[in-house]
């Protein structure tokens, strides 16, 4: 029975390719970038409504939110930025699951290193182009194209399946918050980032940290009289080079096994000195600590400061010129899902009876909004998606169009498996049957 | 004879302490920043206008300017800014001689940080504090002192002294540069400029340099994709302190025996990166190059470049991203004059007199406006003023006053010794024996 509902699922995303593209399309050529994701939302919801979904529009914010402990945003409020749940409401007795996918995408940057225009959405050989097209609007695609496979196939579910599209993923979870404070709860989350089809049972979080290494001024001509920060902000480089090097030692699980470094600590940004004439007296240096779903986030913090604390040891004017460590800005939580729980083992199976492969297992590099769902709202979550990072966040992002059909395959069948089968209908929602009617 | 007229000199400036004291606050309280010089040129070619000097004030500019090989200047014209100049006739016969002084001063910056006025000229414990006063408004109170006192104690030279008030020393010297164009040349210069009383037969030269390092760019989750040019730029950074140690152990001359550093490399401002979840893949370093008085700003440049081109073979990285060099912003030639001459040993002569002390001889650490004088005008120059450059450039600028008329009083003797006496008249330049008068 079951065999031949998924054959069905395949069968109806197979047949809607060319709706799928266009969907995928549309979604890419509005630009929703932070503050501007209102049109996109509303697309978003259209196509909810047209799937008779019962559909939450809203604007996060309120206290409950601003004050919870994993809020972070650097915005004063989301006036404008709009959340969209559809919900799939289940017949009873199934196991329920949030699909999680942001709308938000981050800056199309300097448009004339753009072969076309950020949100073109072009179509070339078998690829569509745009800024978020894989970073994720090609998942929620996907997402959207299982849900549909349902409702058009005529399957009620028995568990609940909560469709969120949420903002303020690239800035810290926000949304995401906001839903699960909204109460939004699942037994479990699947959330289809661009992992290029491997599945991540566990994801990488991180922090941003800004260190600010003092020096002493003095003129150039002289500049055995002074202190370079910049001097100084070499050792505080290298002696991070040696902290990552010792929290990665201590990561055996071989879901990291292809990650030459499973939790970096990158510096991304350097910034010291104002003529070049004198010595400089300070250096900031800002970068992004990776935090392994072993630890906490306090735990990860704790651990740097500690560390930078050691400087005073290899070079005595740290001790009376300590760096300053302060956390700012972005944060995503880590966050896992049990190699052996039955969402993994749904999503496995089906993804080897439909690729045909053995999927690959691993730690994701990043963080998503399930360290969120993890931590704020105890659902466990695994990511799955098509596209692929190195594509996100660069001129000329792009997606493999043949992988969000796959994804969104393999996620259809999964959801059968997890939420279980109510009721079947060939006829589809269309039927008048009263017995398969949504309530 | 001399012996006379030298306690004629001394005597006139230490009974004109009060006087110099006034003229020197009045100069500090107008805020000549670069662009606003004017009233302080006013100031000084009234005092030239007092002492009966013919004075030529204009505004540099034009081509033969512009086009010189040695000018620089990030401004595209002078305009308001003025050069001021005052010849003191000789009456033939004698060395000449010029007394230049830059009347512009660096920005006050943080007024915070000032416990007065930046230009408040404030006396506290024997110390005028205010920008500029160290940085050479002192050094250009002890010229007009030393003039005065011959003027006022009737004192004709045989050689012409000329004093030059410049414009632009602080940003490459457009000023003094103007002044040679126009046509003022002498058989040696004195530049009082900060050196603590010290005499300083050679002085570094000095130019800014930026260079560009490259990385390539990743997500901070999966850094060990990408390169960053942070960590490249301190290779590079590495690479230059080896080059300072190349060229300073080439330095044997004794006159840089108290200099740590002789000719330092200084890396005065470091950026790079825009994102601290990215791997950054661009950093730009910009610094000042010293260039000894033994060489060329061109050799000294070819042997950077040359030096950044062995980068290559210690990381291969660099052979196919060779980091940028350019040349920028401001340069400071070097400049000397030779140990044994004649004016230099005026100067120590006179030094050991009316100080008591040998005096010290060093090179300097920083280029002056002399570098231009010996390379375009052919006229060497020793730098030898009040003030030290450890208040230069900072908040809380002061000058010891006895410094000021102390080196007043070694200047004055040291233009009778090198210029040469043609008359005396005890009753000074206002007596009317008609012998005496200046034509």
């Amino acid at each position: 029975m079951t065999e031949q509902i998924k054959k069905e699922l395949t069968g109806w995303v197979h047949a809607h390719r060319e709706y799928g593209i266009n969907l995928l399309q549309q979604l890419v050529q509005q630009d929703s970038t932070q503050g501007n994701e209102q049109d996109a939302q509303r697309l978003v919801a259209d196509i909810l409504r047209g799937m008779d979904l019962e559909v939450d529009i809203w604007e996060p914010g309120g206290e409950e939110l601003s004050r919870h402990p994993d809020f972070i945003s650097a915005r004063e409020n989301f006036k404008g930025s709009l959340n969209v749940v559809g919900v799939l409401k289940g017949q009873g007795g199934g196991r329920s699951v949030i699909l999680n996918g942001h709308i938000d995408v981050v800056p199309a940057g300097d448009r004339e290193q753009w072969a076309n225009h950020p949100f073109s959405g072009a179509i070339i050989g078998g690829r569509m182009y745009g800024r978020g097209v894989t970073d994720m609007k090609g998942g929620n695609v996907a997402l959207l194209l299982a849900m549909e496979a349902l409702q058009e196939s005529g399957i009620r579910l028995k568990g609940d399946v909560i469709f969120q599209s949420v903002i303020e993923e690239e800035s810290g979870g926000a949304g995401t918050l906001a839903a699960i404070l909204r109460g939004y709860r699942a037994d479990a989350a699947i959330i289809p980032e661009p992992t290029n089809l491997k599945i991540f049972p566990k994801q990488q979080g991180s922090m941003w940290f800004r260190i600010h290494v003092r020096g002493r001024s003095a003129h150039g001509g002289t500049r055995y009289e002074g202190v370079s920060a910049i001097e100084k902000s070499m050792l505080v480089v290298e002696h991070l080079r040696k902290l990552e090097e010792m929290r990665n030692k201590q990561i055996t699980d071989p879901l990291y096994e292809n990650a030459l470094i499973p939790v970096p600590i990158n510096i991304g940004k350097i910034e010291g000195g104002d003529w070049p004439s004198s010595v400089p007296d300070l250096v900031k240096l800002e970068g992004r600590m990776g935090v392994s779903p072993e630890e906490t986030i306090d735990e990860a913090q704790t651990e740097m400061t500690r560390w930078l604390a050691q400087l005073a040891a290899i070079d005595p004017w740290f001790k009376t010129h300590p760096p300053r460590l302060e956390w700012f800005g972005a944060r995503w939580l880590p966050g896992s899902i049990p190699l052996g729980h039955g969402l993994m083992n749904s999503l496995c199976a089906n993804f080897r009876d439909l690729i045909g492969t053995d999927p690959v297992i691993e730690a994701s590099p990043w963080g998503t909004d399930g360290g969120l769902l993890t931590t704020a709202g105890g659902i466990p979550a695994v990511v799955f998606g098509p596209g692929t990072t190195e594509m996100a966040h660069f001129p000329d992002e792009y997606i493999e169009l043949d992988h969000v059909f796959k994804a969104a395959e393999v996620i259809a069948c999964t959801l059968v498996d997890w939420c279980g089968v109510a009721q079947t209908n060939k006829a589809g929602r269309k039927s008048d049957d009263p017995e398969n009617a949504i309530h």
